[in-house]
């Protein structure tokens, strides 16, 4: 496998984003079966994506499998969880515990992701100086503050959708430069600002659709 | 506004459902103001889709605005939540109530889209025979014959991503239609399956890549 300079992260398209992680899930797995190297013929079986795909994916992340023998799998492990940002720690401000919120404090899989909430904010006393598994939460007032002492990159959103864009301003306000917007509200920024809009729920909507299509198709 | 008879499910595009519950999000803040009609303008202006775009996805669902007024936004909920399957409560099965199975457990918001789960299914017998949220935990063993008795559409896999695909073959198997799969491991399974992949860490990926391309700008 030869690993050269990384691409000008910026010419990878978000396709391409989406799908490496899936081969490092594969990838990992396959590690931990003890396995050395792997064909992109094989990683295509497993995860239902073409090996001409997979290769151009890879190549654009500057690794390319060996004749033969394929990809070495610990290499491109070390290489895909660098490339993808898994291995630094990206500190993040949550806005809004609530419910999700609240859940989002308490996933353990987030920080083997790279992601490392600090703090929460909120607006509810009954919240506000408490903590959630071990992180503190602010009041909202307490921001600009928090963000002199630790200028935070990113910020989570997951208030009511009624507040996404007033909190959203916010944030940009006080200098967060990506948003986790986890609302099905569409936030408005200013282009420099990096929005990953998770609506989990538009994903529900699309499950639905697709599930009563099939049960159609059997009457 | 004129509503027709809803189109064949079938017709219509992933992308066009996805953004429909922008829409839905932002026509129920201007209900919650009082707002009786809109333009695809002025949805436009607040959520950063064109008009035209607006306008089509609309008529998809078989929604049309009326010269001069706009859409009336009460009926316009009604008709996307209806369309979108929100209104309805979809029965569910949760598998792997670790920490992110369990946050779904308690996230209060899934109910208000339509999404109802019943019942988690773990293999660590300390959360066997629990309740969380008020939803019992069964052992996965117990899968098959719960299912006998419920007989339930949706199976959401939260499992580690090692138990992946061996979770899912189980789910069809028991007569599990459709898949919201929260792992990034991407599973295999019969074509009739629906598989709604979410994988929050993926988002994650995309968001890191974009927020270093704008950091490499400003130096």
């Amino acid at each position: 496998m030869e690993i050269n300079k990384i691409n000008d992260p910026q010419t990878i398209p978000e396709p391409t984003l989406r799908r490496l992680p899936w081969y490092l899930a594969y990838l990992k797995l396959e590690a931990d079966k003890g396995e050395s190297y792997v064909s992109s013929t094989q990683i295509a079986r497993a995860i239902n994506v073409s090996a001409s795909q997979i290769a151009k994916d890879l190549s654009l992340v500057n690794v390319s499998g060996k004749t033969r023998v394929g990809y070495d799998v610990n290499e491109l492990v070390d290489v895909l969880e660098n490339f993808l940002g898994f291995r630094s720690a990206h500190r993040a401000f949550l806005f809004g515990v609530g419910s999700l919120g609240g859940s989002l404090l308490q996933d353990r899989g987030l920080s083997q992701y790279g992601m490392e909430i600090v703090a929460g904010f909120d607006v509810n006393p009954e919240v506000i100086g408490t903590e959630i598994n071990g992180l503190p939460v602010f009041g909202i007032s307490e921001f600009a503050q928090k963000q002199a002492e630790m200028d935070i990159s990113i910020g989570v959103l997951t208030v009511p959708v009624d507040q996404a864009q007033k909190v959203a301003d916010k944030m940009v306000e006080g200098g967060i430069r990506a948003i986790w917007n986890f609302t099905p509200f569409r936030i408005s920024v200013p282009n420099h600002i990096v929005v990953q809009n998770t609506s989990i729920y538009a994903h529900l909507a699309v499950m639905f659709n697709r599930l009563e299509n099939q049960e159609a198709l059997k009457k």
